[in-house]
């Protein structure tokens, strides 16, 4: 067993890309992903699962077809299953994501902003 | 569908207890919770499952049969099923919890100081 912590603000520090999730941790089945986030992102859902967004740093939008929520470091939402959004920040936004192993970033709607869902960093 | 984010800094400043963990959101089978420790914890482990452990303010020590890892506000652990570990922290430190819903705080340990599994704040 490791016996490391892992450090979020190291392990970010690592990340030089926009809307590409990198896995820090497995528990059983699922990831800990952190990302980094500018712009707007495109509208998806997760057929399969709820995914769990928590701000680390900055602040970000998950918009929803029926509104929008906002998020700043240390709140956290669980975009439900199914659920279509769109997330976007104003700035740079440092996220944790939590979520089945093999979710994809894009969802159902894929195209060209999707990304390999099994890098690490 | 609830459209607030969840704050950890207000769900926190709710609990009063110590090693008495609170839910605050739930991802598919899921439970995200929120503790405050301070002195030291019992054995146990989960045969069941992983249990990941993210400091949120403060410094914990997991100590595990073979050695320890030291966790400072920040840092992320994920202690493996069925590994015996006990938390602990020599001032208060606050913790989110992020396991499956169900899982006892005691583990297969039991005691006294088991509390309800399914407290939300």
């Amino acid at each position: 067993m490791q016996k490391k912590p892992i450090a979020l603000a190291e392990k970010l520090s690592k990340i030089h890309e926009h809307w590409s999730p990198k896995i820090i941790a497995q528990m059983n089945d699922y990831h800990f992903k952190l990302v980094k986030i500018q712009g707007e992102f495109i509208w998806h859902s997760h057929p399969e699962t709820d995914e769990v967004f928590l701000v680390l740093q900055g602040r970000m939008v998950i918009h929803f077809r029926e509104g929008e929520v906002e998020l700043n470091s240390g709140e956290l939402f669980v975009v439900p299953k199914g659920c279509e959004h769109k997330p976007s920040a104003s700035e740079e936004c440092q996220i944790m994501l939590i979520e089945p192993a093999g979710t994809v970033n894009t969802g159902d709607t894929g195209g060209k902003l999707t990304v390999e869902n099994d890098a690490w960093v």
